[in-house]
């Protein structure tokens, strides 16, 4: 298919897609869409929530700001993302007049272990959290994600957390399931716990301040979805992938009417809709033959010990490239 | 009531009791219950087994000797029941050409830490599991199978753990349910988990060796248990207590047929059962209004700080006669 063709037949795709207002995947996972926004107002989000097994669905932010007495919140945020959205994290706290703490921390590969865990559950017990109605809240990538996921499942046996993912990577693949974790002698996400987040809050507005390298790197876990289970997403990658990369999958205006979803937003849907369509059903991997795993067989060992600076993306664009080459030589 | 009524009145409540074959308790719990006999025959243990929420059941003592390739065990052992029962577990992994590995720790209340949980870690690691077949085997009192039930949570996400409580105290308390913990901070079972072993052998072989303190601070839990849920298994303690607590709750000769039940086999019956009836239904803890719970309000920290010489038992004791003694004087 040529690139015109290509961009003709996502343009038509475009148009029959609509944002549906709420998804239900076998009672365990659901999904809100709402408009993306800044993260200073809390009631925009574009917010696909998880719910814990037991079915409770709540929303902590409205929570927090409905309760006449102060409450608190528990924030660990990446140390990049403070040093670019702190002032504005601490306004939203403020503004609401909730007793909180923000704990920044080196969330990097390198120091995801148990020693970061436990730096977060130390600052947790001190703080002090009502651990039914107070969730932890994680702003980062995806280590950040996963580290304090685990702290959070950890601490009292089940305290709710919160995910609001900072990276396209994270954005797309961390945010939703249920998986936490750390490396541990040397094994990638060897420690962990299946518990799903309370809440998942997506605010694309975070990628503005992303390297082109890391748009990179969540573009290719899009890609995976789209080669595993949506024709359409690849076609809209293959037609548009270059202009997201330079827009930093920020809206894109549209040709058509504004009405229209653009390319870029209808990609983070698809992408997000087509990974809870396929964890939620097998939401504690109880079946391990998962169409989410394409791209992780050989991926492990190449970021973690082969090739250390490669990112997680781009170790998975890796593995996909070798793979489909083994299929193909396989066949002929 | 009279010790010769309350003697007669359980004599008749033994009769009328049948140990049943098998119990379901919503779905999530279950009990198979067998004759009681030494670790070295696994088949005929007593065996309370609990499956994990997606409803597996298996055997994995069976599966090893039915699997024609030898299989792996990794096995924690309480360096007291080591000295005391290690030759025998040793004789049962090797008469099932099993590739094993016996770890044994000291699991003291003082030693309850994440630290312990990473050397269960590190020791697991270098054995290597089949994190779906091979369970890890804990054998010991509850702060054994505690430690073990959390690292094996957290390796890999959840490996399946088997408990071998060796304690009455763990008989009837840590060894159904879904709670995993460690001391974290100063506070008693801070960190955890909530994951249902695979399955739980019940020896009762184990108190032979007991000094009978134990055996006091198990019947401290089981008359817990007796207040809060079953006036018969109180008649039976207050009819046969003393003489229970001399025969450190193995099986008494009955005066009636042999097909009946003794006392101590029906109280230790009863007191598992009506811990899986509170347990099941709330095994995560939704509802923290929990009939267990009576002897656990002051009780944490009369055993971490005030005397931490107490045993668990005494402290649930001393505050369910503490709350008894406020409850009345609030009501006169």
């Amino acid at each position: 298919m040529s690139r015109t063709e290509c961009r003709r037949e996502s343009g038509q795709m475009l148009k029959s897609m609509r944002t549906s207002p709420s998804m239900e995947f076998h009672g365990r996972l659901s999904a809100q869409l709402c408009s993306p926004t800044e993260l200073s107002s809390a009631k925009t989000f574009w917010t696909p929530r998880t719910t814990p097994c037991s079915g409770v669905t709540w929303d902590p932010i409205k929570e927090l700001s409905a309760n006449p007495n102060p409450s608190s919140a528990f924030v660990v945020i990446d140390g990049t993302v403070n040093r670019l959205y702190g002032s504005q994290v601490t306004r939203y706290f403020e503004a609401r007049k909730v007793i909180y703490k923000i704990l920044p921390l080196p969330t990097t590969e390198e120091n995801k272990s148990m020693e970061l865990v436990t730096a977060i559950l130390e600052a947790v017990h001190q703080f002090g959290l009502d651990r039914r109605s107070e969730p932890i809240i994680a702003i980062g990538g995806g280590v950040c994600l996963d580290v304090v996921g685990l702290a959070a499942s950890l601490y009292r046996r089940r305290t709710p957390y919160i995910r609001v993912p900072t990276t396209l990577l994270a954005y797309v693949d961390a945010s939703v399931g249920a998986k936490t974790g750390v490396n541990f002698a040397g094994g990638k996400n060897k420690l962990g716990s299946y518990v799903p987040p309370a809440a998942t809050f997506l605010d694309c507005a975070f990628f503005q301040t992303l390297p082109q390298r890391q748009i990179s790197n969540g573009l290719a876990e899009m890609l995976k979805m789209a080669l595993m289970k949506h024709r359409g997403l690849f076609r809209l990658l293959e037609a548009n992938g270059k202009e997201l990369l330079f827009a930093k999958m920020q809206p894109l205006e549209s040709s058509e009417s504004s009405e229209q979803e653009d390319a870029a937003s209808a990609a983070r849907r698809i992408a997000i809709e087509t990974m809870l369509e396929e964890l939620a059903p097998n939401l504690w991997e109880d079946d391990l033959d998962r169409l989410v795993d394409f791209g992780h067989l050989i991926s492990p060992e190449l970021e973690m010990r082969v090739l250390p600076t490669l990112l997680h993306g781009e170790a998975v664009n890796i593995d996909m490239s070798f793979m489909v080459y083994v299929a193909h030589t396989k066949d002929s």
